[in-house]
């Protein structure tokens, strides 16, 4: 054991508190915003002694493993909640959730349909199961550059081009709160008797307003995955996974989530699970039209902003996508500054922290956890902004606007790409080759070359626009290199 | 939406209260000990404003996934303390760091030694891998039944056997506390340059004091995985993955923890594991020697007593097999007492709560979390049974006691056992089938059938003999029966 005196300094609690001495108010995720959204007994509970909570399996407090008390019963009523037949607590994340249902679905070598905008863990979930995935190009909105999702026709194509698919993976909704047209898609779906997996990190919310995009259950998904500490109120890394119906093997679906999840799972983590499925039970109706109706107002007033460009609900009218209004996408362009520009004139003039940015736009999460006083900061804050950096006609921000990026032939599965033998290619030489690795501008956040797929040109010639325009581009490294198969 | 009254239950957080109410003193994880044994600094902050810290990845606060600021810092001052060469942070419990750790040495088809005493989570990653286990049979213990480990003598064999193996795994202490002849085990790993992965669950302490075992990394392994919440102070759920030397390929050791923890990682549970490493640099070796003088205080009186029997480092002497003191490991049956009965008598009257009991044994963990109060409740409410149960010399209860079970021949891969369809079989039919899942009776804990395995006719002798004696047995169903391949 070495000592000196650096292990004095805590970097994580340092970091922590030096964030909260700036007092942002909180348009990003966890959707709790600082407590505001919580069950009031779990709050007072854990303020007064938390750790005496931190529990394990002792006898009376259950299983999460092999649940038959508390956490059973906990569990069904979540499921009761959404409207599903069966529900289980994640402590591992939305990601584990995914892994464990594309695990159930596939075995090695046998085919998934995923849209081409998926989360890494559907990627992950890949290379775990050893599936080959079968890919939808997604739509890209001409107006923000954004992927919107796969549309009924291509999804109809793909499920015509692989008959021995195993299932169907959906995101509803996107990241930028774009859904699908989900009933549509799942009645496609299951017209060929396929289970669809459901992404529903960023919609948990969708069941308390009839004037959100419909849920997943709903819609009828046979397994569905939520983020409820995004949008619900759990604290961070706490998800649920509901299923319905009889085309999901539960038992294998059991089996995989206890391999992605620890066998110590925190009490903690399932009592603030437990807090937020009751709160909003008894509140989440009454929150969530509340919030809307203030979100319907502070985008009237964005929209009345001179150079500042809201995506809305009219942008994607006849496209067959809905959009879920609490997730504020804002192009500054029309002022001159780029999404980036202005996340960060929010950050440290406005003291408002957004969830993200990048060259096109900036995300704000509003959920019920945010005040209107939260609200009307924002609002002040954004009319400051286009006062101050004027419209211009002359937009000195270019766009990054790119048509849908091709997809090259899966040559190996994701598994075997993943376990063979790599090396680092600058750009250009990979032409023909294998990737290795995801590669991903962002924007529009949709892969141009995925793990086992053979590299075009297209793909480069793509890859290398996106580059010079200033798109961040994951797998591509400092010296502008990406890994194919040696 | 769904609603009914019994939406306004809250039901773990019924449990978790109703089990603070009943005032036990712990002997069981988490080594906090209702947060007596916590960075300071950590328990105002979280007393203060839990969901505040609650945060995500935003600027400032690093990426845990990509760490270039305080949790790679963190991360650092953990490896300093520890005597790694590096060190990461795992939120998902050691489970998915010995997953992580098997993903990484071994491939679909590659062969890795195991000793037959496992935890679950290698059995996962086996199965997540594709590798193909090469078991080592485990020394039983001749005074309680107990799985000691691997002899030195075993693992050279095996690994003379099996030269291609890719990897070899230890055990550093088992649950019970008994670690094996680590450096000379790693030594003979190294002849054969085969990287060692330990998994240091229940020993993550062993640096801090010379009368403890030796660690896995002092003892040369080359991944190491501890359970910090389990004896260090940290929130549940929170480990530490430790890396030295050249065996290990970190690009995939650090693809594959991406894989097995949510890309949204909790920072309550990442600081948790700062202020527990900080703790720990500034008093643990002070705390550890503490305790361990008065675990041997209380050892002493406890071995005075007639009828209860404990676990001595005596009782190992010449086995090459060393005893982690602070897990007592007493056996009853000499005042006619089986474990579970001892176990639910210290609950009930004495308001003790022990980590584990079964037939033959009851196990306590102490941690500098306990206080001497703790330990005098523990003594006096031994002494007290003791005298109310008194010694017998006509033993009633009868010690389950077997040879080391046989291991069968694996016929196809843990993951393809687990991929296949499989039916349930009653235990005598099942000679000559391949098994779809594990099977093991506690005591003593070492697996009997293993995945992929070819069920002997012993197997089902020995399963049926535990059964009788009242063994609990993982993997055999209420009717008797196990599941097989179809």
């Amino acid at each position: 054991v070495q000592r000196n005196n650096k292990q004095d300094n805590a970097p994580i609690l340092q970091a922590l508190n030096n964030y909260l001495e700036k007092n942002y108010v909180s348009f990003h995720i966890p959707g709790h915003k600082n407590g505001q959204l919580v069950d009031q007994e779990l709050l007072a509970m854990f303020q007064q002694q938390l750790f005496c909570f931190d529990l394990t399996e002792l006898p009376g407090l259950d299983d999460l493993h092999q649940p038959e008390g508390p956490i059973e019963e906990a569990q069904k009523l979540g499921a009761q909640l959404f409207g599903a037949e069966e529900t289980f607590f994640l402590v591992n994340g939305t990601s584990c959730g995914i892994e464990a249902g594309i695990l159930s679905l596939c075995r090695d070598g046998e085919e998934i349909i995923v849209p081409r905008n998926v989360h890494q863990s559907v990627a992950y979930g890949l290379i775990l199961s050893g599936a080959i995935p079968r890919y939808v190009p997604v739509e890209v909105c001409p107006k923000t550059g954004l992927a919107l999702g796969p549309s009924l026709f291509k999804v109809e194509e793909t499920l015509k081009l692989y008959p021995k698919a195993k299932g169907l993976v959906l995101v509803n909704p996107t990241y930028q709160g774009v859904a699908p047209a989900l009933k549509d898609l799942v009645k496609l779906a299951h017209h060929a008797d396929l289970p669809v997996l459901i992404d529903e990190a960023h919609g948990s919310h969708f069941c308390f307003s009839s004037s959100l995009p419909p849920s997943g259950l709903e819609a009828g998904g046979d397994l569905v995955v939520q983020s409820t500490h995004k949008l619900l109120g759990s604290l961070t890394q706490t998800s649920l996974l509901h299923v319905q119906g009889r085309r999901i093997n539960r038992i294998r679906l059991k089996g995989y989530l206890k391999m992605v999840q620890t066998s110590s799972p925190s009490y903690l983590l399932m009592a603030s699970l437990d807090g937020a499925r009751r709160n909003m039970a008894l509140k989440g109706k009454k929150l969530w039209e509340e919030i809307l109706e203030e979100v319907r107002e502070i985008r009237r007033q964005i929209n009345a902003l001179p150079g500042l460009d809201l995506l809305d609900e009219e942008d994607l009218k006849g496209t067959g996508f809905l959009l879920d209004p609490t997730k504020l996408v804002i192009s500054p362009r029309g002022i001159g500054l780029s999404g980036e520009e202005l996340a960060k004139i929010l950050r440290e003039k406005y003291r408002i922290q957004p969830e993200y940015a990048d060259n096109n736009h900036v995300l704000l999460i509003v959920t019920p956890g945010n005040s209107r006083e939260d609200l009307n900061k924002l609002v002040v804050s954004l009319v400051l902004i286009a006062k101050e950096y004027g419209e211009i006609s002359d937009r000195k921000v270019k766009k990054i606007d790119f048509p849908n990026p091709p997809i090259g032939k899966q040559e190996v599965s994701p598994r075997e790409a993943y376990n063979r033998q790599f090396v680092l290619l600058p750009l250009p030489e990979t032409i023909g080759e294998i990737a290795a690795e995801l590669v991903c501008p962002y924007p529009p956040g949709i892969p141009v070359v995925c793990p086992g797929e053979k590299i075009t040109a297209e793909a480069v010639d793509y890859l290398r626009q996106a580059r010079e325009v200033g798109a961040k581009i994951r797998g591509l490294d400092k010296e502008g290199r990406i890994a194919i198969l040696s």
